[in-house]
């Protein structure tokens, strides 16, 4: 009973569950659901895919497709890497139900229990669910504004009595931390890994929601860095570019690795949801991926200005954060004497929920952050959500100053 | 990497693989695909319903939802069980991406590599691909016109210097055999496992589509037979009945059972889509399902009869085979000294495919029977379907005995 017996151990998991919970409360300001808002979504345009797939592509909806995906996706999945400047090559796509699937089938075809698994710290914990359920040993390595800690990494892979199987990076826009990797922390890592034969993952959901045009290069994937020593893993999502509910992602790999995923992904669910994988074909094939990503661009830039202006009138000094240039997320960082799990309890009885930064920390530990994630904010709440928030947060501190004096 | 490395030694996920590829052969008239035809999808009743969503709900659609499934489909789904007499009771019901996703989260939640797992011989090969890429040990007992052989199964079950973890069997229109079990085989199964601990895994895709009306009350499900003393895991589809390009199943178990799946479901894919989940909701609750089955009952009904027809009409007097009073698949059993492999390439070369029976069986070796399905059969390709097919079983018996003299 491996997989459940690990899962059970695993407190991410627990935590996901709690959060789904707390997040669906009717009447709490949340700052925690890492998606879109409900009235992002491009459902005109859908509509009016759905009712123009011709009849022999409609009833196609209806049926099994291939475990590999629904050709004409993957051809369309093609193009939309090769415009990203994601070098496809040789490698294969694999169409998976969610990013998630697809790491989850990486860590199936590469992972027994006892295998170790390099992260960073924070980390996705979606991943983190699926590496611990494998009963993965999780090793983590420090992010700074600018990316992994590169000496950190080396220190950490030279002090390994085994080879880890892989590392899981999430570089651009990170979940949570909000940051992205500059270049020169990407070659460097690239660097690291060089010849070491241990695998990267590199999880790239969030590319596409950059904030500024000019910015756009410094998304460009590890994968198009040319490296030829490194055996790389692109995942990709189209549940922050289209939307959750599709249930739809991609892995792009060499065709050996590809290979096996396939086996493993067809004892796992056969195939990838034919009605799901052809909408969003037709999503990309008409165009209307890029018109939809500047709309989405825009909406998230304006609400991650409206959190960070709310963010400097409200928060008090003691609390510092970074300023995202793309996707969902701000960090804020505590004083070191506070606990992000103390505040969310004061936080949510006032009505405001977020993340704790020990839900990010692969041991469950480090709790001196807090996660806010603007996607789903309607704009006409940040205010008041962020005044809730710092009101609890200077109560928090205000208790802990008497408790120190 | 066990998942992998066990799923490249297994034959039968190579063989769906291949079959996937005849089945898609163009040119080819196909009995091998078990699924619905593209013409029997009710299109126009899915039109009529997304059409008339409401905007709240069809923005749902998009978004992410509960790991355990969509509230609304899970409460739809409790009133269709209960009307099949499914007693839920308090059992909990957990929406997955098709019936072979809740296969997969059961063995990952119980089975251990080498651990046993017994099926019935012939099995379903997609649940053999699960338990193969899981490296279970599997024991297969033979079943015969009335279901399971309970005498084999006491003696397997005595043999064994280990507890199984579950047995898989499929009672209800068997894929491939065609059979149902009859009440009392399913009576006498749960006598046998009743106080072993063995837990039953009762796959019931089919059980909606019987021929005969007066024959509904066969398809009872063993979980509302009452016994106490067996834990049976029931799970379902709506591949069958709506379309498997949907994705969409569902085991009900036990809460203990279902908190572990969910925990294992979690890591697999987060959730299953919401768009395809509110669309079958809708389905179930406009009471769109049951005019449906009745079109699709005497569809496959009158499939069924011509393929009899047929079959009687040009099948040489060696073969026989069963009359299905339901589901997809008619079993042909061929001489002894003939085997379907042999059959198969004689089929393909003269343009039909079918399913070879060693696909069927866990060990890859029986080979006296072939699969027929008739439910993706266009009604006119039927008889020169079977003719080409007998032509091709006779060149191989005149060939055979040849040899033989």
């Amino acid at each position: 009973m491996y997989a459940f017996s690990k899962a059970v151990n695993s407190i991410h998991s627990e935590d996901v569950k709690k959060l789904m919970k707390q997040a669906s409360g009717k009447n709490l300001i949340s700052f925690a659901g890492g998606m879109p808002n409900n009235d992002l979504f491009p459902v005109e345009q859908i509509d009016e895919i759905y009712n123009s797939l011709p009849e022999d592509i409609k009833k196609l909806c209806f049926q099994y497709g291939p475990t590999s995906g629904y050709p004409p996706l993957v051809n369309s999945l093609q193009s939309y890497l090769e415009n990203k400047g994601v070098a496809v090559g040789d490698n294969k796509i694999l169409i998976t139900t969610g990013s998630l699937q697809a790491i989850s089938i990486i860590t199936q075809e590469f992972v027994n229990e006892g295998d170790i698994i390099l992260t960073e710290n924070p980390c996705f914990v979606g991943a983190l669910t699926v590496f611990e359920t494998a009963g993965a040993e999780i090793h983590s390595i420090p992010i700074d504004k600018d990316g992994i800690d590169i000496k950190a990494l080396k220190n950490k892979i030279a002090s390994l009595d085994r080879k880890p199987k892989f590392l899981y990076v999430t570089p651009n826009y990170h979940n949570p931390a909000g940051i992205i990797y500059t270049p020169e922390r990407k070659r460097e890592l690239l660097e690291v890994l060089s010849g070491t034969g241990i695998i990267l993952v590199e999880d790239d959901a969030y590319s596409d929601l950059y904030f500024d045009q000019a910015e756009k290069h410094l998304t460009r994937s590890m994968k198009s860095f040319g490296v030829q020593d490194v055996e790389i893993i692109y995942t990709g999502s189209f549940s922050k570019i289209l939307g959750p509910g599709f249930r739809l992602g991609f892995m792009l790999s060499s065709e050996e690795i590809f290979d096996k995923a396939e086996t493993v992904k067809q004892a796992l669910d056969a195939c990838t949801s034919n009605f799901m994988q052809i909408i969003a074909n037709e999503f990309l094939t008409r165009n209307k991926l890029e018109p939809y990503l500047k709309f989405l661009r825009n909406e998230y830039s304006d609400r991650k200005n409206l959190l960070q202006k709310h963010l400097k009138t409200y928060m008090p000094p003691e609390i510092t954060w970074n300023e995202p240039k793309g996707g969902f997320y701000t960090w804020l960082k505590l004083p070191s004497h506070v606990r992000s799990t103390d505040i969310f309890k004061e936080s949510v009885a006032r009505g405001v929920v977020f993340v704790t930064g020990r839900t990010f920390d692969p041991a469950s530990k480090k709790d001196d952050r807090l996660r806010l994630s603007f996607s789903n904010m309607p704009k006409d709440q940040i205010e008041k959500g962020v005044k809730i928030l710092s009101e609890a947060i200077k109560h928090v501190l205000q208790n802990s100053k008497m408790v120190i004096s």
